[in-house]
């Protein structure tokens, strides 16, 4: 029987806002397996702010997509035929593959057989582990080391990252002050995952928002935002304040110079720091890498972890849906559903 | 006998570049010495980048000077009457004070007593010492953590700081890159402190001309500068890049929006820090300050530290010399010789 693959390829640099017309769909057959090649079926595809980095004409900290290439993108799936006995068939894996229906990979490849406890549903792979959960646990507690009692900022903390920040901050016995875009997603903040304040920046200045909620300053800062957020938020810092530098989604679609913050000389005043970090550096310690799964397993299975998924169903849907984070109206982790769980 | 005290107030908050007229000299007869108080001649004043940011409107890592009031300076001076036992009548002390002619002090001052090898000139407490060479120590070796084979950059490199921190980074083993504003400075930089590379920034593009000298990227950048120059050096910066911001001079006469680098992003995707830092902060942890001054005090005896002075004569000059810091015309770490050593 023969496999076809339908794939999303890039088919314009993006100007300014993402739009769906900047991707074409494809199809091409599967090709036979090579040498200790394996064969993945995409269950999931799971959609980021990181994707509008790689669409940009410059390298980030991943290379640039070519134009006519298969779009890049994390997924979850299914070995389906194998090559290599350390990808068996059966055997689920997560990855940095493409927007694809089936991907083919080897040992060279970004993707690791998953091996999660079995009461976790398939969906917290991308909920509160891999490339979001994890994210959210190196900052809080290796870029930040949050301490007890210290106040922890977090932007765009309804987002899938953040909302994760909010939570391990308040295990870590932080107080949270959560920024986000909507009044239902304050409350989802407030109420559910435990934030202390929230901020609403679509209806409130939020450095003035800060001098209220914050007299005392803030020491840290998980900034998913960049620009103005960035710079809203340098007004507070405390002396040897922390700011994880996570993301910029706010800068993403600015083609000339992205808006940059004038007030980066606080850190010169307040002897603090500004640190950039990616979580597959972290993927190449093990030992670093298990712990946070053990841990943010136990929290989830004590019942101090929430996450959303907001999964739309079919992989044409995946450019469409993709812009929904760039207006933050999606409402929990994004995610595509591309074919069935085993 | 009375004493009388010439002091320099400031009189006015200095709009862009800073100039003479916005002091004020003002004389003074001594006051008694009160309990614990002691009376401090002061012979040498530090004139230093950081005064302009203590006349601006804004506190910045120390309180702004108010109008009218003595302008704070770093001196080094002689202890001439004394009513603590803790500063005996003929100890040499530095702290900061005022840009005046005697200062009283007490225990709770910023002052402390010198006790230097006999083998260094007293000036080397300025030019080797205190908040200059002990800035440029504590920054290479415990904010950039300079390791042996690094690429460092220095801006303001022929400066008090920026020479010093030169010729730490060569001891460190460091390949050092040294900017500076002109051919005189580079050659100095280059013969006789030991620079790898130079870049005469006013003849030569920086971003430019370290494409050509750093094809490999840069480590470590120490900078005393701020502004377009730490953009230029954020277009170079390697994986795991440590920014020392030690400085930003360039901005300082910025009174409305200081220039910001428009590349901060890149600390995302080399997930590489920007750390401000202060050298007072050191001071109080006197095993970290003993061991730098051991350590800088070996090397001078060693012929491994050069250092240049700019000494002005007379106390009435303190304004005029200042303005040079800002053009870049001084040669050497600037003084006021306010009366004679002992």
């Amino acid at each position: 029987m023969k496999l076809t693959n339908k794939q999303w390829r890039l088919a314009a640099r993006p100007v300014g806002d993402i739009k769906a017309s900047d991707f074409a769909l494809t199809e091409v057959d599967v090709p036979t397996l090579g040498d200790k090649e394996f064969l993945i079926r995409n269950i999931y595809l799971s959609l980021d702010p990181t994707h509008r980095l790689w669409t940009r004409e410059e390298d980030s900290y991943m290379p640039s997509v070519k134009i006519n290439d298969v779009m890049r993108g994390f997924t979850l799936g299914v070995i389906e035929k194998s090559n290599n006995e350390n990808y068996p068939v059966g055997s689920i894996v997560t990855g940095v593959v493409g927007w694809e229906e089936y991907s083919i990979a080897n040992d060279s490849s970004l993707v690791s057989v998953v091996n999660m406890d079995k009461r976790l549903p398939l969906t917290a792979r991308f909920g509160l582990m891999e490339h979001i959960g994890l994210t959210a646990y190196f900052g809080i507690l290796d870029i930040l080391k949050a301490k007890h009692g210290e106040t922890l900022v977090v932007s765009g903390a309804a987002g899938a990252v953040g909302s994760i920040a909010v939570q391990i901050g308040k295990i870590m016995g932080c107080r949270v002050i959560a920024i986000a875009g909507s009044e239902e997603k304050c409350q989802w903040l407030k109420n559910d995952l435990g934030a202390d304040e929230t901020i609403n920046y679509r209806t409130a200045d939020v450095s003035t928002a800060l001098t209220e909620i914050c007299p005392e300053g803030v020491d840290m800062f998980f900034d998913n935002v960049g620009g103005k957020m960035l710079e809203a938020v340098l007004n507070h810092i405390n002396m040897n304040a922390r700011i994880a530098m996570c993301g910029a989604i706010s800068t993403y679609g600015d083609d000339e110079k992205p808006y940059s913050p004038s007030n980066i000389y606080n850190l010169l005043h307040k002897r603090a720091k500004i640190e950039g970090f990616i979580v597959l550096d972290y993927a190449q310690d093990q030992r670093w890498w298990k712990r946070a799964e053990d841990e943010m397993t136990q929290w989830y299975l004590q019942g101090r972890m929430n996450y959303r998924l907001d999964i739309i169903d079919g992989f044409e849907n995946a450019p469409e849906a993709l812009m929904k984070l760039f207006v933050g109206s999606n409402k929990g982790k994004l995610l595509i559903k591309i074919s069935d769980e085993v």
